[in-house]
């Protein structure tokens, strides 16, 4: 069995690259980040459930937060979309609660990007914000790949601006959100980076039973309906 | 002739997918959608008639509303139009009335954009919006394909906000007049969803059927003039 | 004579399609729409004399008009082009006029999209607008086939505004002169479409007539200066 | 002597197109056409002298007026530059004046061009207007042939407004001072128009000498600096 | 000595074209012209020294104004650039000057292109205008060629206007001291301009001469610090 | 120990160019411009300690100030960022103070371009600015090269008008956070300035006694966290 999630890890998250001498300072910034996530993952209730957080980089990312949903799914609901958002907040805001806004670093930047693209496809793909149930834009694929690459501008000015608005709404709620979780987790939070910091790994069952001992919730109420998304890496 | 009607569906559907695991809520989810579609294509006076609805997935679609003209036609009248894009709403309106607007789901994204597209030319093709006769756009087509791949904007921003705002209209229009008539008859779309999740597919017959009774008019009376047009999916 | 004249339809309108199976319904549109364009072209003073009007469909046509000049011409004054567009809305107005708003169909597109063109350069490169005596976007001419593909937009966005708003003056002009026209002589448009009904071909000489015998004009009379131009077909 | 006129104006404005069957009233409308240019061509001080004026189709033209400087020229005045707009606005004025706003022909189409392209490099190429000693827009020449193909906007849409209105200027004042030249000389526009439909070609001379029977200014003091410029042709 | 400044000025600047048949009144506006930059690049306390003036034709120039700096500089200092656009806008102002505003030619169209590009990139790439410290576009290069060919506009309208007022301002700056120069020294600019018609060829030196004679400034004074730059040459 | 450190600079700043003959007055502003920058990196907390500073031309620069991190780092902190900035305005504010803001140089147009583009990032991509957690413009790359090459703007007009708010205001801190450490420390500036144009190459080290020596702060006070970043050339 450690075989198998040892080969799955890798095909899933890349090779772990343990020659990357992180600071030690570095390393603390990285653990809250990835304990930032994982503490959103495990207490919203339409978030997918937490696998597994680590602070040992791999591929391109100096940490990764792994989460897993109970079963596959085909469509995603309005609800789930908002809670990835708000766990795609939880690095960048745990980086500003702990070490300052002053200290914010580049390693959210995916994050932010993720965000951002998702949002944008709630608002324009999905008919998911004040904007009604329209689409906006082009899609424009590239027919040998099956890959879309951008969507061509097919609006007004006066309608980018309503897009924007809207983008930036979705994300500033989620950060918001974000904030709160955080504030109120705070003792869990630095829990969860100073396993990371001591252990490297951790098992989402781990951090579940962190947050109930916390709140008094049991874990079973924890968990969310679950549902598959890709991991919130820090690059 | 049951041979014949397997064949059709293959052609005009894609061939079936059981091997899709959705879960339980999923299918509760697209049974809901699908009966949107399908009770409005039965309630509305001239929309193409209902020719059959389904929850078993085929190609990329997880259900399917097939509405079938009673004969070819060769060209569309605003009213058809018009209530072809309140057929494109049901789906989206039917989720947000049962699971609530926090649970509407990405399965509606292709129907928000063909009713966008639609609507597009009405406004910007055929003159039937309060932008006047006139024809916005030069179509650019890919000459060795046929096929049209974009509209080249050839009007002023001014002209572009007042585009929106009418592709606006026309959707919203739709989407009032949708959830008008599923709140209206809102016991059918209970009975169409729960005969799908035990039969999974349904003859448009059926569905009048279940309409006639719950409004008492006869099944001849609610069969619109019926024109062709390409089954309503979710994806 | 009867030989060249289905030799010459044949080469400028192309083959006949009988077998096209329109519905009673369709034809009924198609006939009222020809004898807009028919009924206009035979009472406005200087568009081109109307030749023939027929609703078998050709080509890609479901019906047709055809006006034929009496000499070629080699330049176009602004009256005849103001006249064309007249006869250009004929057809969707009969439809609105006969069926009602509701009820105008997508086979008046085609005429929409040349009514705008012609507008576009009598405004763009004509100076035949309150634009003055200037032109607006740059010729990109596809040398190879020395045909007029796009106009380079080399103004500014303030100029692009005035541009659409005369564009849409010609363009609604000639709708409110169409809509007289045919609300004036509704009794013979009813006849035009009729007999089309019944023979499915009239020559432009009978359609004359039948507005003489209604106005009281000599059918000498009716006939404009006349110029050449391409049929008014509906798709 | 006769043979080489002739061949030379072969060369300059393409062989004769006498098989081409205008009409009575479209030779009357390309005969005030040109009386229009050659008149003003006349009379302005800083134009280049009047060469040769006809109404024979050649080429793509349906009449050509030809100036011809007194010796080759190395850089164009301001005053050059303004008058040559004014021959250039005179043809559609000529139609404009004698037979009606209405009856204005879309011979005049490339003169309008050729105007708006001379005032674009006034303003945008060799500081001339109200927007002072700069240039606007990047030449992007093909190099293979060394022929400008078009200028790439550099500058901002408030700048592009200003372009705009100063191009609008200079044409409308060239507008105004053809019209005022046309009406105060109208007996000698009739007479050359006369003169070119009874013999299809006047010399130069010719039209001077009808413009100083009217005018009593001897044919000498007529002829202004001179600078060499393209014909003033009609389409 | 001859041969060799004969050598550096057909490398420098083109063969002579002494073929070119310049009329009187063209050789007046060009030695006027010429005179113009000469005079300015001797009298301003930044500019490159004057080292040769001419209107003999070369390569594509009707005249030039020939600056050499005492010695290779790597750097340009503002006030350096600014003193260089004075001398660019001589040649237009000295024709505006002697023959007034109306006789303005195009011949200073190479002038103020450089002009508009000069102050672009002290706007937008050396920081060198109220805009501040910033960059502005970005650099577009063939990397084979290592030529830079466009700016990509990256900022927003708003700034392009900024940018836009900028430049203008530079510019018209420039030129508002080049009036002021040449007003006050305008005895020198007749001299200048009466000895290149006599001579065609003025060394910088006898200008310099001539400017201290009429102002009393020993000619050593004059020369200011001396920086390389090409040529100011009329097309 | 001499040999690795000849062969290091040499990768890393490209060969010496000591043929390039500058002026007495050239060298003088690259001394202060690169005197500039090391003051700089020796007083700010949260830049890069200062490794070497020199005036020998290397590879496309006139002179170089090489900062280097104490170890490694694989992400960025805000404060780090923002005191980065503060050294890159440090070359062209040395420039303004000591030979005043009409002698400021080109020199200073690359680091300007480096400023504007790590705002531009710190803005759009890493969320550090007041338009909040968002990125903006999506990145196209070069795939064959991993490049990134340009981003494509996928905002409205208003938000690039936000964007270049945020950038402008990042980089006006900035220099006036520089004026106000070279202002507070003018006696160290003409200092190393001074010891620069004597000896060509300074060690770090003996920037930082001059600062220590000035302020009383001990030596390894000076040297901040230590962060890796290129050097900060002039061209």
């Amino acid at each position: 069995m450690v075989d198998f999630e040892f080969a799955k890890d890798k095909v899933m998250m890349g090779a772990e690259r343990r020659s990357l001498a992180l600071s030690e300072e570095e390393k603390r910034v990285v653990a809250y980040h990835e304990a930032g996530h994982a503490l959103i993952a495990a207490v919203l209730p339409n978030a997918d459930p937490l696998h597994k957080v680590t602070i040992i980089p791999r591929g391109l990312a100096l940490g990764l937060t792994q989460q897993l949903p109970a079963e596959d799914r085909y469509m995603h609901g309005k609800s789930y979309l908002q809670d990835e958002l708000v766990v795609l907040m939880g690095g960048r805001l745990a980086e500003q609660i702990v070490f300052g806004e002053d200290h914010i670093t580049t390693g959210a930047g995916n994050d932010l990007e993720r965000a951002t693209e998702l949002s944008r496809k709630m608002v324009c793909e999905w008919g998911m914000s004040h904007l009604g149930p329209l689409t906006f834009g082009k899609r424009e694929e590239a027919i040998f790949l099956g890959k879309e690459f951008a969507r061509h501008q097919d609006y007004s000015e006066a309608t980018a601006v309503e897009i924007d608005s809207e983008i930036k709404r979705l994300v500033e709620t989620a950060f918001a959100r974000a904030k709160e979780a955080l504030m109120k987790h705070r003792p869990v939070l630095d829990k969860i980076a100073d396993a990371l910091l001591e252990r490297e790994v951790l098992e989402g069952e781990e951090v579940y039973q962190m947050v109930s001992e916390h709140t008094g919730v049991p874990v079973d109420k924890l968990k969310g309906p679950g549902r598959p998304s890709p991991s919130t890496e820090i690059v």
